[in-house]
């Protein structure tokens, strides 16, 4: 079976130029000027980009969480996914405090396997560290080809560690070859705050975002460097909305630190002023909140800066049924927000369309860098001979508009409702199997692999 | 005519993958598996890395000089550079203070033009700002190909300009859509210490170091940003040393600036304990001089973190005859000293080999970046369907010996005598000719070619 | 009753003259040049410099800690304080968790009154941040004349609280005038160490040090300096000791934040060298724990930055036999060591003497700032007419040897055993009453009064 | 002779506290309660704040300037600074390019002395550092008592220095015992700024703002704050205006440097909206000029961290038809404008009364400092035994409201007409005489003596 991609614009983290690619199987196998060679499908790509597919590193799919689950199934959520242009997500396994993680991998596995339409992996939220998990650490990864290790510093009692936990951990996993993330925000200080603010009577969602104020981000994230600067393992902050937390990130350059850096389109595009239109805000109540304009400007610098690597969306839909569960209570609307579909047209439009990345930039942080950072690199990420054929085929000049009405996430509003955008994913290829075309999906249910991935050394 | 490259390991700034490359005529025409097409030639890279000819954006070929010249011209300096895997150089124009652009371009295209055997572009030293030179600006970007203008915050009197014109010229290269480029040290302060070295009767190599502290590097290395953030204009540091400058960059950071830093090899690799060898440490006075331990170790990291972008080498060399001129006082040696051959192979050493960096970041620096940063893109700097045929073949186990009996350079002492390596270019080629194979040099003087540049945005 | 000290050089934290002083009863009443008054005492202090007697903000005396308790009661510790030059100390009063405030005053009450030869005050350490608490803190305030609040940011479960108390603590502390204190440091990041320790059968007193790396404190201090400036409350740090932690302050100036800082003698003249005396280290155990060189520059450095406002001891005595507990286990071993006595001599001849600080900055940060800051001035801290006649009549050539032999403190062993000062106490009035002199103590248990303090501002 | 200030309370930089001051002859010889004396005069102060006469170390007196005189003389301008509480100010000596310091020293003394009402010192501009001034820095310290050398980072081709002559200095003036003081912005930046301005026809006072970014101030500061830490040398920075400068200094502290800074009094009341008034903006022309909102907040924030020690008023003043003379152009309307007579009420009604500074850092900043860092204490800037009775009695009630129809400069228009303040200068003894009292001035022209000056160490 072969597939031949002809005369589109190929761009990669570094490339730009114009070929033909060829497909055989599920990899590719030739780029070429005008490749001659006999193919079972031929696409023409003349005045499309190419690039390779996305991969969103942050997705909640299916979560227990607040009492309800987030409403995307691994199979409606990577559908979702594939219709964007994305073809890999890694997904969170939650450990349950007092319990392993083996047994919440193989929760997570029951719900996954046989049902993502596109490619997925996990990565292991460590909830309780101690001398039976970091038995379990090597296993993961040796054993499962899981090698991301999920921290919370907030939702005390149910997910968070505290300081000793991470630290021992941090030890444990650099020493298996690990990488550990963090959802880095002082759950201490927001907790007093939520509870403050509940006392007072103040329960509308935009106290929602004044609980979680910039410097519980800030704080979290320096003390995060800090530990993984003393332990020297691998460190990679998710969700970053602010300036505050990306400064401190900034000052460790100077004692020759890198931390990884992850932000979500969100961050990049909306701000907090949606807080202010009464329970309409539960639509972008998610932790951490949106930030302000000065954050924004500050998070696509710390991009072009070479600061932040990645661009995800920490996608966790819920119905608007479930968001008003917090109706009187915002401490009760069910945290997160939809984008897994949004994500690759959005920052094309606001980033490369608006000028404020190259295209390069775009694919580096939206497809290369989740690959390499998390293990799946050479064969997720980019478009070389040899990598598994997840391939974008995209319309920089194609106007559209976002809405609920059209989207293909299970969550009945849209985040970006009515958002006109320029660029738009026309063909997506995964594995060497055409997944997108015309609008229709056209691959089942379980066709997605859950993909293992290997060890990293925090060099990119 | 076509060659074709069988089965080597391809490493661009971000792809690591098996594959045959075919070249036809001067360009890659295609890469794949296994390429069944018939070439006029055929290479064997089975177990060696293929990787795109390395460019060397700082190089001074038979540049007149504190009374002298040094030493390589346009011929024997590049083709050392090919011996040692850098198939472009960008050379240095530099103004004569009250004469035009113009003059100064016609001299060194002069000596360049039918005398090159690799591929070379300029640079433009603005050493006089005026009313005049303003003018000449926007004929050198949109006529002469020439988009990056030199400048010199030291030697008063023959090449600095001051803040004043600092300013000025960075709203006219803005505006015309170049880049300005900086000699970032405080030419006043180190004129002063030099004077008074020599008033005190301090006259050996060490006192050339002495004369050139750390803070006269980080003081003009952070005026200059200040500058560039102000004017908008994108903003390239050459040659930096030391962690105090790097430290400025890395603050920037923080008003959301990004500011281009080049190192050299020399600063990676060497310290400045070898200006206590007496007059042999004459063999690497060269301004700014080498630094500290601790000053490799923040330049290394700088490359991890994306802050420093490219390396090259600043190769200016002089015989140990012309060296003598300054026996008896360190201000009268000529400074500069010899790399244009060593970079590549001692980059992958001391980097790649030891662990500081990735051979992706490896290609980045020495050949991606640099042809992104001014211009080349992508006909230079990477291996992609369409760029110019500019290869090199690398063994990554040989082990070798730098020497001054076995090396190109017309300079009769090595900086590096003796330094055992691993790694070694074995065949290179330029614009799809075999410019290099078993230590010969196949190709002419007058093969190389000015590389006529683009312009630039200040984002890569 | 009245006593006229003659012609002494009087230096307060600006001023520097010769005078006479007259007290009357408990306070100066005047003055002048050449008073021409009768006195029922007259001091001859030609030649000597007069000064306010010193005030030690940080001392734990007759402490319960780690199953036993510090060696010096109230009576033995202000007498020895008194030997010294300080004629105030601050002692601390720990909730116990799960009690209440008032319950520990009671117990420190009992200990202390009737027992203290030199007057004394208590910080109130809350342990355990409640409503119940909360409602205390008014009545400590004003009640009790205690406004200053102590917290441990280390010692889970017996002393720590978490951020989320630390907050709210906060909040109540500066609407009811008072200011919160701190022992900086991550617990939980040092209980990881130590348990690593000794499960690695790491035991000696080296490895208290290296169980508590500079880190652990910078991490601590910039986290509650975040907190104080989210909250606006008045924080002061106690007994820093490093640069780390002294750059967080530094950088928090950034934001226009003032946070008062602390550190102890010992800091600033002793190194962590120590610790490599195998068992004899024990005599340096305290928390935090010494550190090296640079950080002595960088504490001289902040005092006179004005960025650290207070010399204090943190004076917690254990006699030798007390230290042996932790001979097979350094995290047995009682922390802190003796200094309530020779602070003052030490800092004078190492600060003063050597040149790091002036006789003016001498008096603003061992007596004037500790009064300032936690509301005991112009009563105490100065030498004015109407404050106190707490004053210190110090012959500043007079060379002397600190020794376990002749020290006063209830303590077997000197920290600074053969230490050669220059510049000593010769005569210390305490509210007008001439208490050591001759080298004798002339004042009884019991003369020593509770010093109830002032609400404070945060601005001095 | 003889003066009883009976029952004030008396403020110093450290000391508040009820009593009587005995002056006899020119110093204060007692402060006592209800002293039992006969004295000549008394003063009843009840009710009343006692302190030290204000010291302005920056101020221009009968100055050539572009083309003209600063409207007050040494008559006029000591007599309205006493007027408003100031008793000492130190003018600045301008040497001439290409001619000596003594003979710039002469030409000032000539206008000074016997015209002088209030004490006066020199700060001696060096602006042309060479072997010939080189010698004369001892004499000035030795034998006139000039310790402080002010230099100019502006003004280029008038009062500039480069870089060379300033480590220079540096090194002379620190081997002196003396202090190097800086008008900190960069010169050639704002040079070229206005010259843009001007070609392209913006001439409105705004546009003196528009050529003086924060940033020139920032980059001038660092600048300095690099050579003084280089060289050891003392350094003071003279009206400093904005965040970014003191920032320069805040990360200074970095490397355990301490420099000097003073800002003047507009700089934390006044903002740069008043230059959108069209040419009645000219009355705001001075340089640096008025910044924003924030940079007040961020001098206030200084002054409090300790970091800013002094407040000063650069008082320039020109008459109305002297700023007319760049009615045309702002490039020549004279830069200054008149405080000397407001600066210590103004501090006192925004600073103290408003509560953004304790009455003690008050006296610190306007009167202590000064002394301490320019080599007068303890002969001016306190209020102790032996000190000169230049005493302040001050009415912190008392409402007014300031006027060009009621000042006592010569210069005919308020910069702060209509500013309705609290607290009032009632009183003013200059070495013990009545200089001011009811609104009259009772010394005469001559009275005040010039200063001379101590070496200095950097320490205070």
């Amino acid at each position: 079976m072969s597939l031949l991609i002809k005369n589109g614009r190929i761009i990669t983290a570094v490339d730009d130029y114009r070929a033909d690619i060829l497909v055989e199987e599920e990899t590719i196998s030739a780029i070429g000027k005008n490749l001659s060679v006999q193919a079972d499908t031929v696409v023409d790509a003349t005045g499309k980009l190419v690039f390779p597919g996305g991969i969103d590193p942050h997705v909640h799919l299916d979560m227990p969480f607040m009492g309800t689950f987030s409403s995307d199934t691994h199979e409606t959520g990577t559908r979702a996914a594939l219709f964007g242009g994305t073809t890999t997500v890694i997904d969170f396994v939650l450990q349950k405090q007092g319990r392993s993680l083996h047994e919440a991998l193989a929760e997570w596995n029951a719900r996954a396997q046989g049902t993502a339409v596109g490619d997925y992996s996990f990565h292991m939220a460590v909830t309780d560290f101690n001398e039976n998990t970091k038995a379990e650490i090597q296993q993961m990864v040796e054993e499962e080809g899981i090698t991301s290790f999920k921290t919370f510093m907030a939702y005390k009692g149910a997910l968070m560690i505290d300081d000793r936990q991470m630290i021992g951990l941090m030890q444990e996993v650099k020493k298996q070859g690990g990488l550990v993330t963090v959802h880095a925000t002082n759950g201490d200080v927001i907790d007093y705050l939520i509870a403050k603010h509940r006392s007072e009577g103040k329960l509308s969602p935009l106290y929602h975002y004044l609980s979680q104020p910039e410097v519980t981000e800030a704080e979290a994230s320096c003390r995060f460097a800090d530990m993984a600067d003393y332990t020297g393992c691998p460190g990679y902050i998710v969700h970053m909305t602010c300036e505050g937390a990306l400064n401190g990130v900034r000052n460790a350059t100077r004692r020759n630190q890198r931390v990884f850096v992850e932000t979500c389109i969100q961050y990049l595009v909306l701000d907090a002023s949606l807080y202010e239109r009464d329970f309409e805000g539960a639509k972008w109540v998610m932790s951490p909140p949106l930030r302000e304009k000065k954050d924004q400007e500050a998070l696509w610098a710390g991009i072009n800066q070479g600061l932040v690597q990645v661009v995800a969306t920490d996608h966790c839909p819920f119905m608007w049924e479930q968001k008003l569960m917090g109706k009187d209570d915002f401490s009760k609307i069910p945290n997160g927000h939809p984008a897994i579909e949004n994500r690759m047209e959005l920052l094309f439009s606001e980033g490369v369309h608006k000028g404020n990345i190259t295209l390069n930039k775009y694919v580096e942080v939206a497809c290369t860098n989740p690959a390499k950072i998390f293990g799946m690199f050479p064969r997720k990420g980019t478009l070389a001979v040899g990598s598994d054929a997840d391939i974008v085929i995209f319309d920089p000049d194609e106007k559209h508009t976002l809405s609920a009405q059209t989207h293909h996430m299970n969550v009945d509003y849209s985040a970006y409702e009515g958002w006109a955008l320029t660029g738009k994913v026309k063909t997506v290829l995964l594995r060497g199997t055409v997944a997108i075309d015309n609008n229709e999906c056209l691959i089942d249910k379980g066709y997605g692999q859950f993909i293992r991935r290997k060890k990293v050394s925090g060099k990119i």
